[in-house]
């Protein structure tokens, strides 16, 4: 409750001229709620915006629009600033470069929980990550509770966002990366080559790795599972993963 | 917030017969509210059948026990009961015995959020551990958060309360369970022989392992960290090493 309270004080915009305001200045806006059926010129010019930086347009109901208003005034749009600048994927590389290391990237296929995320970028920095990729549309983007759940992690591990995550996995294998997702019907994670430039890919909390992205990926790991359920929650999933690339670095 | 009006919904006890009745029919409370200052008969049966079922008493102020009763007649006392029903040690050894393994338990010190600790039973449960230990005061126990974050894990592996973490860890000891628990100043976990009868122990949150549950450890392993901040979460640091036991035991 306090969370909610603190994100929509601290990283909403509201108003059609702040909101236009917001996305001229170049600031990081993460989505757009606009009122379902607005068709009006600012609306329109904000829509416009939107597109040309790819960000999230949800159309609401009014109702919902009030119950994310501090001032009252939203006048049918409230954007969701990122509590955090995003990086380029060319910083992950410098990165790497600068430590003398093969390039090591987590890619998030539509992470939805932000703890998850905030727990996943803290866990890529301390496994030694140069940079952590998410998808623009439907994921969790860097909100305040991400920013906290990463325990300071998001000051030093760059967070890129890209449109497609199946062409960027396309693009950073001509760079030498290969790519590694997890999925119960894979390899298991000790018997796979995982040393080397390496992206690791994890899944949706619910679906797993989407069908497009699994197909770029060279190899499918699996986690052992001796339990009754089905799945790890995904942070630890990340986690132990991501200790299998630091474990085989390491030898 | 919903969460919050569901754990009083569903799992907390109003009013002193109310209280006593419960206690009474042997239903596990996890911690009983009580009035700061009350004296009376009932109250003081209260406590004593607290006392003798180990159940942590906390002495609040009126207001807290207004905001957590949903009838407004608590009568100065509101118990929380757990959602599921602890289990004991030895229903552990029988489960490693029939799986004819050796025992793997985990023990955690004092964890305090709710999705951490469900997070940690669905890890044990996938890494084919018998048992999760916890201890009866100032952790969090098997709360309906807890159950939702243990993605059914709760309902295949049992979860112990104890009243002493450090004599719990020393009566194992002589069961033929080895400790290890995780520091940072510890040795490498992939330079440890973690296979055999083992006790994964978990620290708090905050201030990792206690010192006297670290004293009683045979082993302190270090999860190595190549980043700029602290340390893993909880939850992942304990699928780091959890999957180290289990790659161990595979090999």
């Amino acid at each position: 409750m306090e969370e909610n309270n603190q994100n929509v004080n601290e990283f909403t915009i509201e108003g059609r001229n702040a909101v236009i305001e917001a996305f001229r200045s170049g600031k990081p806006i993460d989505r757009v709620y606009v009122l379902d059926g607005c068709q009006d010129g600012p609306i329109l010019t904000i829509k416009r915006e939107a597109r040309k930086q790819d960000t999230l347009i949800k159309y609401v109901a009014k109702e919902r629009l009030d119950q994310m208003s501090e001032t009252g005034k939203h006048q049918g749009v409230v954007a969701c600033a990122a509590a955090y600048e995003y990086a380029d994927i060319e910083d992950m590389f410098k990165l790497a470069e600068q430590k003398g290391e093969a390039p090591f990237l987590f890619l998030l296929d539509n992470i939805e929980d932000p703890h998850n995320l905030g727990a996943i970028i803290r866990t890529a920095n301390l496994a030694g990550a140069h940079g952590v990729i998410i998808p623009k549309n439907r994921a969790v983007g860097l909100t305040a509770t991400v920013a906290r759940t990463s325990a300071g992690a998001l000051n030093y591990t760059p967070v890129a966002r890209v449109t497609n995550l199946a062409a960027t996995i396309e693009d950073l294998k001509k760079r030498g990366l290969w790519f590694v997702c997890a999925d119960m019907d894979g390899t298991r994670m000790y018997d796979l080559n995982l040393k080397g430039a390496i992206g690791l890919v994890i899944g949706n909390e619910g679906e797993g790795v989407g069908r497009l992205v699994k197909e770029k990926c060279d190899m499918i790991a699996s986690i052992p599972m001796k339990g009754n359920i089905d799945s790890l929650n995904a942070s630890v999933a990340a986690g132990v993963l991501a200790y299998e690339i630091v474990r085989q670095r390491l030898l």
